[in-house]
């Protein structure tokens, strides 16, 4: 579970720490803002890709993903001269696609209709027996990576009364938990997910990983898992104190109070901690907050109708 | 004209500074942006502002801003428990007076058909003859509080072959090269201007400052003056090696490769730097490039219509 990130450290970018006197004034609670729009590839998944991709022996990798997570793979394998794999829908945003070619992966886009991404996965898996199928999210890797971000929350100079997370697979939020429990901080940890995809609330409720239906079509799209990753869950169920459930207006009206009161430029998934203040004003009244901001990457189109 | 900034070190928020590889591909240059959208009051107008407001004997400060000026000005007067009056049109977009008002300052609203901003701070001043009457450019404390930006691009740890900066009424650019000169740079300087604001460049060729017959409608706003300060004209004229005049197209495609390819909400003023790479590509081909951002306050409704 505590697989080091030593490689991580040199390479990473620090988080950019923003503290917002018109956005607090406008929730009633003092936010900081930790903000991984400006991290390499523009979320936090590259933490957990770099971590991955640093530390397997494998020289190539193999992961689906439509979003942030094969952005950030192919990235880091171009930094560390290993070969990324994305499988991608051919139904993805274009510019999504194009990031990721340009960051130095191989793209096979696959007919959703015709093939499951897991399938096409495995296939690839056959045809390279000497490659490593990565998830962006249930891996110990992925989570000690993502660590690097609690640990440097820890080492912020404020002492918060709640750090705010995004819960989607569960990734980050296991991660931070593992970063500031790790650096001896006892701060309170809360996530915030989309009420159209509340498994990791019910999870909690219910004491064992409770899965959607089908992949729930919230605004939040880093968030449009089936459930939680069991190693995730190991560590969730212990150290979560409470998950908000966040309905799609408060998504879309953190991303317009970002843009508006913060000039910060967040996709909706890491827009869920300012949402989860707008679905429970009075839990947080005056309360000193760290808001975690995933990542930046939103489709433009998407992003206009938001600022409306 | 070198009043030091000595208080403003201690307030003032460092800059942002990213590095950003899919811009640079993009624009075939080596780009490091220098971001000021996170600065107090989301502009660097504020280290002018805090400058002028510490360094004055006066606990009354009158200024006339439409912009980012007077909400830097009311919330720097606001933490050092000074008045801020300022003279904004009716006409203002309501989030900006409204800016204003949440900083602290008092408004005081002109019907610009009726009444100039000019006369309105006259009177103004003739009603208050303790309070100091501020330039958002034309003055060496505002200059000197500039420097400071200059100061933090000469301790960064890249040789950079030039720095762009938007030029308006050079205030921030008379700053600039104060502060790099002040810390033994040598680095190229140049201005980026709106090709329909172009009196700067003008003032140039002809050694003399040059006015624009009337305010000129750029969609950078901030450069939307009729001509250079003098004390900013005494040191552009020794010190900037060129201006470059960038058509509206491509300040609105700069704001929209800075949200697109470095996540970052930029004003359009802001985006003249990359503006004129894409209206000089060749100039700066393969040159390693200080571009200087400096602002993010803009209203949601244009920022969509630059999206498209």
């Amino acid at each position: 579970m505590n697989a080091t990130a030593e490689p991580l450290l040199s390479v990473v970018r620090p988080t950019t720490v923003l503290r917002t006197p018109r956005l607090s004034q406008r929730l009633n609670a003092e936010v900081t803002l930790v903000s991984e729009t400006f991290q390499h590839t523009g979320s936090f998944k590259f933490r957990a890709a770099y971590n991955v991709a640093a530390q397997v022996a494998q020289r190539r990798i193999i992961t689906a993903s439509s979003g942030n997570f094969g952005q950030a793979l192919a990235y880091a394998c171009s930094l560390l001269g290993k070969e990324a794999i994305v499988v991608m829908p051919s139904t993805a945003a274009g510019v999504k696609i194009r990031a990721v070619r340009e960051y130095g992966a191989t793209v096979e886009l696959i007919d959703v209709n015709e093939k499951r991404r897991a399938q096409r996965v495995a296939e690839l898996a056959r045809d390279f027996p000497d490659a490593y199928i990565a998830s962006a999210y249930d891996d110990p890797l992925v989570i000690a990576g993502n660590a690097s971000l609690g640990q440097e929350i820890a080492r912020l100079d404020t002492a918060f009364d709640a750090v705010i997370v995004p819960v989607g697979g569960g990734g980050l939020s296991s991660g931070l938990i593992q970063g500031l429990r790790g650096s001896g901080s006892t701060v309170s940890i809360i996530g915030a997910e989309p009420l159209l995809a509340n498994d990791a609330a019910r999870s909690l409720q219910c004491g064992c990983i409770v899965a959607n239906g089908a992949e729930p079509q919230t605004l939040a799209d880093g968030a449009r898992t089936l459930s939680l990753g069991r190693c995730n869950w190991e560590i969730l169920h212990k150290n979560m104190d409470a998950i908000i459930e966040v309905p799609e207006a408060a998504i879309a009206e953190g991303v317009r109070l970002l843009f508006e009161l913060a000039n910060l430029k967040a996709e909706p998934t890491a827009a869920l901690a300012i949402g989860a203040l707008l679905a429970e004003p009075r839990r947080f009244q005056q309360r000193s907050l760290c808001c975690v901001i995933s990542g930046g990457n939103v489709d433009p189109l998407l992003y206009r109708e938001l600022l409306t």
